[in-house]
């Protein structure tokens, strides 16, 4: 392990943070990223450093970390662009281990005086082994340690997880989060690479397949200088971790504008996707998207090929389910014949028995459709379950039931659910369910199915056929 | 005006219901109709039909119709199949204006009897021009009298707005619901169709389009009987209200099963997809694409042509939405010259000022952004605009001040927006903007760009340029 990578790890997981350009006033990111550290729970020491203030956010603060007399393990750097060079100098001198850069203005601003003040920093720094995350980032989050090194506190409202997320779009970062939220998809890590000074995706991948809190990484990308550094540092690691992106750029418009934005290259959205799917890379079209395998990959086993059984409490969401798995490249399969005859004993004679089921004639009866699912799960076609069931004020008690059994129950096979109700109604009980691992839910039967379609097709880009993420 | 017209203008505002069927027993639907006919605020008469019960939900009940004194406007009919042949006599003898028939077990069924139970029931009534909506139906929602005819009490969490939704299915009718919760579209009404005794598509159509409260029709389909009845009714109407589609039945498998659950005729989809276009209706992929297209029509005035300006608080959304706009058939345009000086008097020189914008650099500057709306508006290039803004700890008031302006300024143009923020945010403030209509909100920035490609799409697919459908 080199020096970046021994100083990634501390720099995670730091005892004692300096915050260079903290602040009490809320027109500052100094103030928030302050704000950011102490709500969100950081149980190391907070050492603020502003030359104008003797206390701030209630710790005593110091002129410079030159005055602070312990060491630091990381340096959280908000101070004006103009500035950072000072800054970094006496970062190498007190030994600091790792850098937040959130300050802007280097190589993304139109100025060339940004590009060389990238390079005079970047020399400063680099021989001293200092990771850098930024310039231009919001920062990042370890919820292991809840560490919240970033201008947006609220992303400590976010649990802690296995989804890494390695992100050069502060935007995108918090629109992920924000949905994450939502949709309840949980955290290691959140990283913004911003303008990467130092560590670009290839040593973040590197760091992270050695991270045992992380069980997927899902990258958000716009443009890269060194694009084979980042493929050959994925398929060094090949089958240990699955690693999913949602690359910007396939239009001539934001590849343009990624040019500009993060001060690299953009260039052939195709080439892109076809060499990251070489590397094992599952390549994906939306930030939806993205977050939505991120969950499926973080709660579930990878299903051993694409037959699916469709089961649903409604006939509806079956068969919008089924239009999505013809299109995504699942195989709505026939059943064993003991499995259809079992079927064929839980409901009435309806015609919806066969793949897809509607189990709507068992509404109200969980045993029945407990049964149903056991059934279907010791089907040999069967590689994975799609549950789809809407909430009725007259089947209001079926998922508790169902999640009774579901619980209990040791899934061979992984079920993507679409469980759906009003607001407030069922939220304990999906919550329940996914925590103990028997379902992973989504709000729609499109992006349950597209999640499971993604579980299938990442298999399909690895040569070993085996992988198992679940934790 | 028919007689199953003018009786379907007296069943979605009646002033006396009668459940027939109404129960106590939580564990039958003719409970949970009364719990929506009662919870949901209905003003007029209810008229629980039981001979086993003097009193229900604790209200006189009467043995048969036949028994209550007063005239009965709307029946509510969730007794079991073999007993509705009798309950139709009775409702002919009574004058009833019209029926909501929940029970199943008719030509969905495999049992011919089904098939032959529907001819009998449709006999007795059709002669007496009493429409039916149903069999096998969750029933119907006029939210402008809190009308809940449902055995969905929740329908009632939903809003009034202008969004008719017409359903051949329960279970994606309840699905669009909760999501609708989670999106505030609003409804003016929601239709089960069920197995359409006598109200098919093609009579709704006629019904929705002389209705005042109703300002776009969503339509969820499986497989119609008489689809050219359909088209023509869609078509008689052209240009007066925008008919949008989902429409299940893509796949083999879904194909299948509409023709088993729906009792009627699937077939080629994209059959269907050719001759919809052709009437003008907008035919669309998903649930989630049907709602956020309903809510874009009920709320936006339609964009004069495909020319977007992509302004977003951060990057990265920008970026992302600018790849879905090309993909979607919309033009991000170079802006007019006095446009870009504008901008760039607004902003710092960075490199985002052309189209996408990137309003980072005047991130807390309410000011800023509003002059560059403001600009961007004027500009004759432009067609629609796309507001990109992820909330951050620091931007906190920037929304409100947003609003301000927003609320206050003629917007001669559509804002379609993604504005996200963690839950509870900056929820009042979006709300705000949206009954303001100052704005369209979608939680994903592909969301926003689609339900705008949509609408543009719309007048493409009309003879006739000119539409408008704000209210």
């Amino acid at each position: 392990m080199n020096l970046i990578q021994t100083n990634l790890e501390t720099m995670f997981n730091p005892e004692i943070v300096a915050v260079i350009g903290a602040s009490d006033n809320s027109g500052k990111l100094g103030f928030h990223v302050m704000k950011s550290l102490i709500n969100g729970g950081f149980s190391g020491k907070i050492s603020p450093i502003n030359p104008g203030s003797p206390e701030i956010w209630g710790l005593k603060a110091y002129p410079s970390i030159n005055d602070y007399a312990d060491r630091i393990d990381l340096a959280i750097v908000v101070v004006p662009a103009k500035l950072v060079p000072g800054v970094f100098t006496e970062c190498v001198e007190k030994g600091v281990k790792g850098i937040v850069l959130i300050t802007a203005g280097f190589k993304e601003i139109d100025d060339p005086a940004g590009a060389d003040l990238h390079e005079k920093i970047a020399g400063i720094v680099n021989h001293a082994g200092i990771p850098v995350i930024g310039p231009n980032t919001f920062g990042m989050i370890n919820f292991n340690t809840n560490l919240n090194a970033s201008f947006t506190p609220e992303f400590s409202l976010l649990k802690k997880g296995k989804i890494a997320l390695v992100s050069q779009s502060g935007g995108i970062s918090h629109l992920l989060g924000f949905l994450a939220m939502r949709a309840d998809a949980r955290f290691s890590k959140i990283i913004g690479l911003g303008n990467r000074l130092n560590v670009d995706f290839a040593e973040i991948i590197d760091y992270l397949m050695d991270d045992s809190e992380t069980g997927v990484i899902m990258l958000y990308m716009e443009g890269i200088n060194h694009p084979m550094r980042f493929i050959e540092a994925v398929k060094k690691h090949r089958n240990r971790k699955p690693v999913i992106i949602y690359k910007t750029g396939s239009s001539e418009k934001s590849d343009q504008a990624a040019k500009s934005h993060t001060g690299s290259m953009a260039g052939k959205h195709e080439i892109y996707q076809g060499a990251f799917s070489q590397a094992g890379i599952l390549f994906l079209d939306s930030a939806e998207s993205l977050l939505d395998t991120a969950k499926a990959f973080a709660s579930s086993e990878i299903p051993e090929g694409p037959g699916v059984a469709v089961l649903s409490g409604q006939a509806g969401p079956g068969m919008a389910a089924c239009d999505v798995c013809e299109a995504c490249g699942l195989k709505i399969v026939s059943f064993e014949r003991r499995t259809q005859q079992s079927i064929n004993e839980y409901l009435p004679p309806l015609a919806l028995r066969t793949n897809p089921v509607d189990m709507g004639p068992a509404w109200y009866n969980a045993s029945a459709q407990s049964g149903i699912v056991r059934s279907v799960m010791n089907d040999s076609n069967v590689d994975a379950i799609l549950l789809l069931i809407m909430f009725a004020s007259a089947n209001v008690n079926l998922l508790r039931e169902l999640s009774d059994f579901l619980t209990a129950f040791k899934q061979s096979k992984p079920i993507i659910s679409c469980i759906l109700a009003p607001p407030g109604v069922w939220d304990d009980e999906i919550r329940h369910l996914e925590e103990a691992g028997a379902l992973v839910n989504y709000p729609t039967p499109e992006q349950a199915v597209r999640a499971l379609a993604n579980l299938v097709k990442y298999r399909s880009i690895q040569f070993c056929p085996k992988t198992n993420t679940k934790g």
